[in-house]
This record gives structure tokens, C-alpha cells and sequence, in this order.
């Protein structure tokens, strides 16, 4: 299958180095065509200065470049020739397969949901990021891109979280939990009520409520939840693991018998550091677009974006899009059947 | 000050013998009376057995025994008179100038706001638990008594955490944040806009937005959430800390090399888990009712319930209620003057 990714060169902390480098093995491993789009001359000045070879590589020259700063909507309104609202357009004008990104999560959510559009019936784009766990990895869906949510978006969230668990991190009939604050059947607010009895209605393999306590044991494989609590939960997740890790590594530094103790230990606590670190991970697809895009980590590095472009490759040759678009026709006739 | 706590003798996981050791050393450390409501053949027939002196308690005999198995409101009707439903009455009806209890925390807050209401102008019961954060602790405010919540009730969590960790923990102009999902003010939905607004306008130590990352760092002395988030928070919070020290303890066990490393830091690793772990920390006030209710931890043993004992008393003495009576009278007038 041929496969073409459209790459935003100049989004995330490394760019455009690490990500021409990611590239670069993409193209070598994956066999894959890229499309890159970003400043081309500082394009070109890299490739030449790092002996990058620009094989298989289209430059699409995007010259705006963003910050910081920026807003979602100044990426894509005031700054719009730049590399991710370029590749967006790309994308949907299908000169590509896919468009990956390692820059703004907000801006790429709000770019993807205006430019790409969204797949037919399906409410709203979420943002759902890959993420460890005890053993193996799980997905949140939605991790912010939806503050206030419907029950029918929470479902539409499981089926498309499903769905891509399946056909891209291949695991088979993905458990799909609806995050809450007990696992009885009658637990939470009106939201979780109404949303519980629609995920029951699908022929997912829905396993009901889970408290937040179980996410990181091994509650389901994909957690579904409004945008405000999803990005509590990404966020606490992120929060007490740092803090958790920083005062270990306190008590390893705080005596010469402790940095001892340290240095037996060191390889395997760094081991443990990166499988609990969601960097690692397979980054975040954004769902229900009519066309996969994939947010990489701003802090992604060759290796990492290479795998964020082996994902996405994998959301593209595994149909995803195409799964969820025949999953929401069939409730659709459901419902106009009822 | 002469102070009466009312205890269960019959809730938690190590009742009655856990609970009365505690009460005894509070007789003798803290000077206070105790009136225990349980069982009374058990209590006595207990503290005969394990030599505890019932010097200064009061024993008030409840017959019935409440279970895992009976919800909250079993708990306050069908068994009304175990243990807990026996010293909620006892408190409303000016027996003792607060109560304690390590069962269950539904059925508590259930009971707590029927049968010793609350304080006037007040909406809500809240449940506050205290919780470890890299330096000290914090309390976050709705725990899980209220799944939805108006804005008017994140402000009366915030103006009462406030007065509670002033009072009783002794944090001089505690900081008070409203759990978020960014820092900026207009961060969040409807609610968290609103709330915002009013927690502005208080003369608390209002910090404005957290995202639920800085949590565990030291973002605030009180955060301010609605019942589901908050229960989310406080919930993930122990997971993410118990999976990973799970799995640092696995580590530890990987190897003989890393079993030498483990003995080392063995002292000090112990030391993290106990002040990660919440169930360490002062328990949770039952914040909102009319007179002091606390929820000691279920697990507690004599010098845990003995700490939670301490802080009730300081509740007592630190006249919370009586400064949450003014702060919110001073608010009643406030919108009655507009």
C-alpha cells in the first residue's frame, strides 16, 4: 500500500531537525512518501548541513512560522501559510494520506476539525493521546479538545477509540470503560447516565463504569470521558508521576550509601521513567476527522517521531476512518429506523 | 476549652479495639471527653480484654451494625440505630461538640447533612479530604459529596476549605485555586467561568485557575472543584502513586544487586510511601454541616484515628463553623444590599 504522509517540518521543540530525521528513517523503514511543509530553504540548509537525504520527501514552502504565543486561531487565520495550516489544507485537498504534527495540540484540534472536516455523523474531533499504564498502554479519549460534552459524543468517543486501538495498536476487542467515580452501573451525573446506557447499546466491548483509582492498574483499554475531566485526568497523570519520580530521585541523592543504592538501580529506574513517560507513547491521533491526523509530542526527537510516522502510517493502512464512518451509518439507520 | 467528641466506635476497618486505643490516648494527650456510640457489650467486653481505660467516655449503646454491603441510606434509615446514625443524632442534639467517624464516607455525608443540617446559608455539604503534595498538603474541596455543582457552591467550597486550613492545619492566608483545565482565567466551561468570577470577588487568597498538573507540585492550599472532578482527582491521585510504587518495588525485588540497593534506601522509601500516602494526612472535615463532622480513614489504626481525634478537636477549637456563619452572612447581606 502506498502511503503518503504530509509532515508539518516546523512544528514542536526539535524542528525541523529531529523531524527530518524522523523522516528520513520513515522513508528508509516504512517505505513511505513524505510531504514536508515548512520554511523549504531552511528545509534544504538542514537536509544539506546533516546530510539528511531528501528522498521520496516533497517540500511544500509555508514560510509563516508560529510561536508560542500564538493562538489556535492565529495558526490558522493570521499566520495560515504556515507549516501546520499548509499541511492541513494539503491534506484535505487529498494531495496526502495523512498529516502528523509535533506542534500546537489546540491549534492542530481546531485546524484539523476547520480545514480536514469531520468524518459524516460524527458530532465532534477529540483528542486522544496514548497513554501507560501498569502494563501496556490505554487510550483517553477525549484528553481536552471537548469541555462540554453530550452522552452521543461519549459514545461516538468509543466506538472511535475502539477502533483505532484495534486496528492500530492491535489489540483485540478493545475493553471500553466510561471514566467515573465508581464502578456501579448507576454512578456519576445525568452525562455518565445517559452516556453509560448509549455504550451499552453498541456492540462494543464496553465493561461499564471504572474509577479514576483503576486507571493505571489495568481498567480498560480505552477510557472515555468528557474533555474537562479527560484532560484532569492527562494532566494529574502527568502531575503525580513528576512529583512521585522527583522525590525518589531526592532519596537517591540525599546520602553517599543512597547513591550507592542509586547506582544499582539506575537502569532500571530509567526504564521505568520512560514507560511511565506518555512522551513515549504513541502520541495522540485526532479523531473523527475525515482524514487521520496525528499530534506527535512538541518534544519528539527522531526516534520518537519515527514511530509517531510508523502510527500513523498504521492509521491509514488499517482503515479507521473507514471503520468508524460504517460503524456511525449503521447507528444512524438505527435510529432513523426507530 | 472543655470539648466532647462523639465517636464511632463501630466504623472502619479496625473498629472498635483501633478506635478506642486512639480515644484513649486522646483522653490523655489532648484533654478532651470522648461519648462512644456503639455496642456497648463489645466496647466494654474490648476494653477489659486489652486494658484500655474508659476514663472520660461516655458509652451510648447502638445495636444495629452497619456493613460494606448496606448503602448510605440503609445506614440512616433502616439501621438507625448502629453506631454512626446513633452519634450524628447525639451531635444534633447538642450531646457533644463534634463527631468522628472511619465508616463509610457516603453513608456519613448522607446522614450528616439530614440529621445535623447545615450552616445557615449554605448550600451544600462538602467533602474535603486532606491530601499529601510535594511539601505538606492540601485540601480539595468537593471530594465526591456532589456531582453537580452551581458556581455559588465552588465559592462556598473555597470560603470554607479556606477557614478550615487557617484554623485547624494553621496555614496562614491559605492559597485558593479552582481545579481547571489552564491557568488563564477564561479557561474551562460555564461552571469554572462562573465560579471564577465569584471566588474573585471574595476576600479569599484566591490564586485563580490550576491545572490539575501542578496539583501534586504546590499550587494551592485549597482546590475548588466540582464533586465528580474532585473524586476523579482524588482518586487518580492514589492510583498513579500506588501503580508506581508497585512498580519501584518490583525493581527493588528484580535482583539480588537491586535487593542490596533496596535494604539501603529501604528506610527512606518507606518514609515517601507514608507521606504520599493520603490516608497519613489529617482525614477529611465534613465541611458545610452545623456542627463539626470528620471522617477519619477507614484503615485507621489508634495513631491515625488518634491524629484525626486532634484535629477534630482543633476543628472545635478553632471555631470554623462560626467563621464560615460570617463569612457567608457577610455574603447574604452583600447580595440583599445589590
Amino acid at each position: 500500500m502506498d502511503v503518503k504522509i504530509i509532515v508539518d517540518a516546523f512544528g514542536g521543540d526539535n524542528a525541523p531537525l529531529e523531524i527530518m530525521k524522523g523522516c528520513e528513517m520513515a522513508v528508509k523503514e516504512l517505505d513511505v512518501d513524505i510531504m514536508l511543509t515548512g520554511k523549504e530553504d531552511v528545509i534544504r540548509k538542514v537536509a544539506k548541513e546533516n546530510e539528511i537525504s531528501l528522498e521520496r520527501m516533497q517540500i511544500v514552502d509555508a514560510p509563516d512560522v508560529i510561536t508560542m504565543e500564538d493562538s489556535a486561531s492565529d495558526v490558522m487565520k493570521a499566520k495560515n501559510k504556515c507549516s501546520m495550516a499548509e499541511g492541513l489544507r494539503r491534506l484535505a485537498a487529498d494531495e496526502g494520506d495523512a498529516f502528523i504534527s509535533a506542534g500546537n495540540s489546540g491549534a492542530l484540534v481546531v485546524g484539523a476539525t476547520h480545514t480536514v472536516k469531520r468524518i459524516k455523523g460524527i458530532k465532534r474531533v477529540a483528542f486522544a493521546p496514548i497513554m501507560p499504564k501498569d502494563k501496556g498502554f490505554f487510550m483517553l479519549i477525549d484528553g481536552g479538545a471537548n469541555i462540554e460534552c453530550t452522552p452521543q459524543m461519549l459514545q461516538q468517543f468509543g466506538i472511535m477509540g475502539s477502533a483505532y486501538m484495534e486496528h492500530v495498536m492491535e489489540i483485540k476487542k478493545p475493553r471500553v470503560a466510561l471514566a467515573n467515580i465508581g464502578t456501579e452501573d448507576h454512578k456519576g451525573g445525568e452525562l455518565q447516565h445517559q452516556a453509560f446506557a448509549l455504550l451499552k447499546s453498541t456492540d462494543l466491548n464496553f465493561i461499564g463504569n471504572i474509577e479514576a483509582r483503576d486507571i493505571p492498574a489495568d481498567a480498560g483499554d480505552v477510557i472515555v470521558s468528557d474533555g474537562f475531566t479527560g484532560n484532569v485526568i492527562l494532566k494529574l497523570y502527568e502531575g503525580v508521576a513528576m512529583t512521585l519520580m522527583n522525590k525518589i530521585k531526592d532519596i537517591f541523592m540525599a546520602s553517599v550509601s543512597n547513591k550507592i543504592a542509586a547506582a544499582i538501580v539506575l537502569k532500571d529506574m530509567k526504564k521505568l521513567k520512560k514507560a511511565m513517560d506518555y512522551n513515549e507513547y504513541g502520541g495522540a491521533p485526532i479523531m473523527g476527522c475525515a482524514k487521520p491526523v496525528f499530534k506527535a509530542h512538541g518534544s519528539a526527537k527522531a526516534k520518537t517521531f519515527y514511530n509517531a510516522l510508523r502510527l500513523t502510517k498504521a492509521y491509514v493502512a488499517g482503515d479507521v476512518i473507514g471503520e468508524i464512518s460504517r460503524s456511525v451509518a449503521e447507528f444512524d439507520k438505527d435510529d432513523s429506523a426507530e
